[in-house]
């Protein structure tokens, strides 16, 4: 058991790292690494550390105002400055502190000790301090070496959070933090909160014995589930593991809605191109590319779209949309954009026949669908333009402009908009709130996707901010439709 | 057993009878039924019988050309014009048209022997004879007792069909049809197309023996599939039944894509209304509500919109829609439109609050949404100003526009596009190859729906429409996705 | 000049009457001739006559019920029946009811004598009551022989108005219709309403010094306005005359606003097409190939736009439109829409190459854009299959669909909203007022636009319909933008 | 007269400079000024100088690799770095290469000595060396004292321009640069070509004799064209001058199609702010209006219109909005966008009642619609948060976020596409060539809208970016439309 754990370990471990650089593109990703790309941007430079010694945390003695030393951050000093954002944050995170105040008194995670591994941002404090306002003692590592906030670090510290991260963490680094994490004299976590899987591999390789009083996992990443399935496949999953990555209210804002803007957001920000009139081709109708076809519909592009699903695209059809293999328009588009979750769909041969000016960027997933190694040979020039911008150049001058080269272009070039993690926060404090106090049995040791009513109550707690006013069904009418009054109103599959 | 059946039949028949009326309204309403309503628009008025005599068709002695008379219709002679309609269906039914190209030399339903009961239509007629080309044999009545294109019978009965059917059947008729379509010496039916469950009744009360040798129930209607449900249910389901009405292709045909263009299609014809500038409701927000909010946004309308379900109420805020409570807007609109499914959305308490001249219409779910019932009080007028359209006047002469009394507007003042029809038939013929062909075990007595593949392949057929180029995976892309390359591509419970 | 005039009106009235059968199709036509085409729709069919007799209705004693017979109409019984017809467009009509209001004790046509030929429909009824509560007498005939309202006409002369008209009048009681409006005796028209010129030239012709008293003409059609500045450029006109069919808010809500909703409605009505991803051409992207490609791309169509003007031919790029020449994609279109206001757009050349099915319509300009007369030769064979519905079928089976033989689509087929025909009312109202009121040399022998600022009122009468709250400018910012607090607010070429 | 111009320089050099900073937001503002305010975003920072010395470019000796030194930049080492620019301009400015291409040979602006005063940017480049191309001869110097770009300045002087323009110059140094242009022993211009009226002052006031050889002045700003009309109506202009500006073309790129996109983009850049159910009030609906309404509607915002004119307001209507006063809904939205052109739209008033969070920003005209004075009071304070980006705080907590100070939105904090650019130089460059080659007596000394057929020329050499075909009248059709077939197309005023 050891030994396979660490096997597993090892393979991720090792995957991980290698695509350490693309972790960046995680869609959990959270707004303000987003924005440190643009933050140079601001005049203000409000975020820079400059100032910073080049001592590692590790090696630092850390201690708040109050004398509590249980952490491990880059600079307590900042933490002022990390409470201002983290209240910031907060109005744009109604839902959370709506949970805060129906709970009062009754503390749903009480007793609950939960370890998390997040990035570590704004917004994450918002949720980290809902589950403690809940009942819940919590300590926090970040899952992924560039995306703390050190400042937010610092608010969380000075509140006295147990918090090891910083912002440039080592490999090595990485997992000391999770380790300190978990690795505690006189407290035991009983609920995991993670985000890539890192930390529950942790716990697998090193304490496996912590999951027997472990009453569940809350996952939030595409990696992390699909480790979590294989895991429940083999018969190694031991405690009930949560997929909030799947959720019908999370996957709406986190393809449908969000990339409808930021594929408009990410274009501009690298290239400035002027949307009216351009024809563009986008590889893939799913949710993603529904946005995405929508939004530059709207902009006056003329938009040609590729699918394999036949459904899919008879969808496109009916949207108004030439359904075409990428050969047939390759030639003559001024934009080309992945959203297909393949590999490979934009190849060389087809990078050779664009023309001169194309765009090429990737919404879909990872960094897979366009082949830029195959546009690392000698006759090929690359020109870095701008940040997260690349002039790929011909030998004949011609230059196609490739971004975040093939990484996730609402990631790496526009920001998640905090409503959008607001509606994931909320998701992972319901998931967790629902495991810990579920009746023994009612979830076993496997892999379940939150159930359809929590997902409604998600969606019904973001209402308020667009002052939408929900109809009540009346007793006659609930009869009628076979339905409780409140909810689930709809199957668990449906869309 | 018997006793049962007789009694569910009982209930059946009488409530079928009491809604015989609003049975017009069906989903599967063909369209030329919809084309009678507005066919003496046509200043040519082809289709009219106003040459034919009194006599009931079931006292005629009927033979066609070739001296068959297994068959009893209106008039024989009228086969040239409905071979001419049938042609004309099959320009636009190329899916059909294509499994018959397809099929050449194969026969899957070679040996086959369908009972049908579905409204008689040309669209039906080129169903039936891809039936046939596939090697069945089809004896056919019809689902309702006003739908039957007496010319589409003739051409049917003519080509060697026995068909039992005519435009204005008495119940008594109705029954006698449907017994001349399975009480058949030497012939014994082994698959049953349905289209409102009549037809599997009749067999389940008369000759539940017959069961022992039908394959399975193929059901388009939803009072069909709710029929059929309830049996398995019961325990009382012995073959297995496909629900065809619940497969992706054809429900976001019915709704979201025949809906977005019915209900300016239905406004326009009824009312002439100008939708610029004007102010709608629209009760629910499910695919029916979609389609109808799309629609009137583009037009110019502003839009508002009830929901009770939390996540479709989050969609009509991202989609740029108010989400109100009925009580907010009614004095203020113009038009109010109930897609819900459920009863007494809109009742008397609202209709008493409308401005004057508001337009109320229902394009949701039978009947029951608007309480028409609640508007036939002495102190309100009614006043029939077109047909399908009523005025019913307030005593201090406030209007409102009340269409199709509250049944559906769609089916009623609108039409369905044969492309639609086109989209069921082809579900309908592949369920019955599906359910004729599957290995023994692959279906028990349940009911199921298409499976995603052949879902898949509906939707394939009719992409040559649009002239659509499907990209095919490469091989190392299947197996990176896990897929099939010839699907299916997604889950079943995709959407 | 006698002379010279009969010269004029000889040609053009031949020129009318050859084409008749098209003048169905001016802009001007009214909701309640298009009703015509569609109401044998209705059941309720109320609106048909079919008990009258065929006395000529100049052949009868005509009286009202209080003795006046200065009217000659088809039947004064029908007059409560056309009064509810009244009563009812005087709710969709709102502006006129509040200029009749505004104008309480000042009557600012007191003494006005108007003369009117226009279609003769309940909004033509509103408008005349309107001029009469203003102070106008008016004595009126139909611009057409078609399409009077018998029930609205009677409704009129039982109301005191000298009206000449009735359904169905020929050549001869069309000029004498016109010619009992002004040749009486002991009153003298001083104002004349025109819609085509008839009017206008009968007494150029017949009584050229009646124009000595005449202050002023309103004319709304392009064909009048056309021969109006014929004769001012000819030096023949004698006294000031307002085009009303150029003001900024007809044009806008006759060509972009009606034409976006009249093009969907026509197409359905006539052939019930589904939109969803269909391929259109739109020929021509003035304010009606705008509509039409907005609505038909909201639809779900994707549209090819052809232009002859590179500027509007850059904006249909930037709208997201591909601009193409027709022969680019005349093989694959599925509709073809001519709105260019051209001739032989649609020549013989391109209908040979159309695809099977494929639907070709007018929504431009006269009957000129499509080469109708092409298709009549012998190899092709006519089919009617609805009414405006024909079939042209080619040797080897090739069907188009044509719509309204070629005729305008909006107006054969679909219906004008009253709202748009309320805009046009009050703007002759508001011309006739103008004209009447103008201070000596205000107006010369010229033909003039409607002042800005009475364009301008005329919308704000119309605001009220929506709701629509206008803002006032404080004295401060009209002082800071050098404009009038009442407006106008644009330049005079503003659109 | 001398005085005279003298006083009005003197005003309009005290105002100028008083709002010299908000000279920044003239519509015609190159692509690469706000690119410089995003520069910092790119991690490759190639346009930054930070070697440069502090020596001011007056005092330095200057001399290209030819040895010609009349010119006076930054730092003439900056040379290939800015050719790189300018070919990368090339690209995308294909209508001006299209015009040195079809020029070849002619040299229409042979004998042509062009003063400029613009932006110095790449685009201009392109513009200057275009009319290099076509004969002319070029001094210029920079309309802004910070727009100019250094390396381009550079590429210009290496190639032989005689430039005088540096980002940063004082107003002493602004002055000097344009006297240097014009004060040239042996050399006189011919022709101005102005943006926002300096250099044409400098010239009235210290050079009056010049404007004997000077054949006309082309003006690109509202600004410069507002002191033409002054002069003109003043009865000083003694030149004939060409008002670029209010051609049709690049109005609508200016307004309508470049705000359509600017809006989403300067918004998303500032405030990350999630377009999907937002409620947005944007007060004007003029061309910007119209542009940012579309976009924020498409993109799932709930919008709002204010106006103050009848015929725009109703246009706001049939697009599906609904039209307030700024009051009724000041307290509900979430962003408020100024496109009137006046002043004080938002005053104190409203910003005291909008809610916590609320946007504020400007589209329209100048800094003058937001009352930004009226938020420099001691209870409020100010916090920026990014660069453009202020928190404007109330003494409750309530924040509101003002963009750009109040300035134009689209100019600061977003970008204005090279095509946008384009259309403006190639306007610009068929001005000159028309007023240089015009025939004694086509032009008098007043201010001109380019002729229609120029306005289309511009607008057909734009086509072939979208690969777009212009279709071509046949002899018929020209004569029946009465039109010569290569244009105008369209009476003066069209739109």
């Amino acid at each position: 058991n050891e030994k396979w754990n660490s096997q597993i370990q090892f393979a991720d471990q090792k995957q991980e790292f290698n695509k350490r650089p693309s972790k960046i593109g995680r869609r959990s990703l959270s707004r303000s690494i987003s924005q440190s790309s643009t933050d140079s941007y601001s005049s203000a430079a409000s975020y820079t550390d400059s100032s910073d010694d080049e001592t590692s945390p590790r090696d630092k003695q850390q201690k708040n105002s109050k004398g509590n030393g249980d952490f491990c951050i880059k600079n307590i000093k900042q933490a002022d400055f990390g409470r201002r954002e983290i209240e910031i944050a907060e109005q744009e995170m109604p839902a959370l502190m709506a949970l805060r105040k129906r709970a009062q008194g009754e503390k749903p995670l009480a007793g609950a000790k939960v370890v998390g591994c997040t990035h570590i941002t704004a917004q994450t404090a918002v949720l980290m301090e809902t589950l403690s306002a809940l009942g819940a003692q919590c300590r926090w590592a970040a899952c992924n070496i560039y995306s703390t906030q050190n400042e937010v670090a610092a608010a969380l510290a000075e509140g006295g959070f147990s918090v090891f991260a910083w912002k440039g963490e080592s490999e090595d680094d990485f997992w000391w933090c999770i380790d300190r994490c978990v690795n505690v004299e006189g407290w035991q976590p009983n609920m995991i909160l993670d985000d890539g899987g890192d930390l529950t591999h942790w716990i697998y390789k090193k304490y496996p014995n912590m999951f027997k009083k472990i009453k569940g996992i809350v996952e939030e990443s595409v990696t992390g589930v699909h480790r979590l399935y294989q895991l429940s496949k083999a018969g190694k999953l031991c405690v009930p593991a949560m997929n909030v990555n799947d959720s019908v209210t999370k996957q709406k804002f986190d393809n449908l809605y969000c990339c409808r803007e930021s594929i408009l957001d990410g274009l501009k920000r690298t290239t400035d191109v002027m949307f009216g009139g351009k024809q563009v081709v986008v590889c893939g109708y799913g949710e993603v590319g529904k946005g995405c076809c929508a939004a530059l519909k709207a902009m006056g592009s003329i938009v040609y779209v590729t699918e394999i699903d036949p459904i899919c695209a008879l969808q496109a059809c009916m949207d108004g949309f030439r359904l075409v293999k990428l050969n047939e328009v390759i030639r003559q588009v001024d934009i080309v954009i992945t959203c297909t979750g393949n590999k490979n769909v934009v190849v060389r041969e087809y990078l050779d026949r664009m023309k001169n000016g194309c765009i090429v960027c990737n919404m879909g997933h990872s960094n897979t669908e366009i082949d830029v190694a195959s546009l690392r040979t000698p006759e090929l020039t690359w020109e870095r333009v701008r940040s997260q911008v690349d002039h790929v150049i011909w030998p004949d001058g011609k230059r196609i402009v490739l971004l975040a080269e093939g990484r996730l272009l609402n990631l790496s070039c526009s920001t998640v908009p905090t409503f959008v993690l607001s509606i994931t926060a909320t998701t992972q404090a319901l998931a967790l709130i629902e495991l810990y106090n579920a009746p023994e049995g009612r979830y076993k040791q496997d892999v379940y996707l939150l159930p359809k009513k929590m997902d409604e109550y998600v969606a019904s707690l973001h209402l308020p901010t667009f002052d939408a006013h929900l109809t009540e069904l009346t007793d006659e009418q609930a009869k009628y439709l076979g339905l409780n009054k409140n909810g689930p109103f709809k199957p668990n599959y449906y869309r």
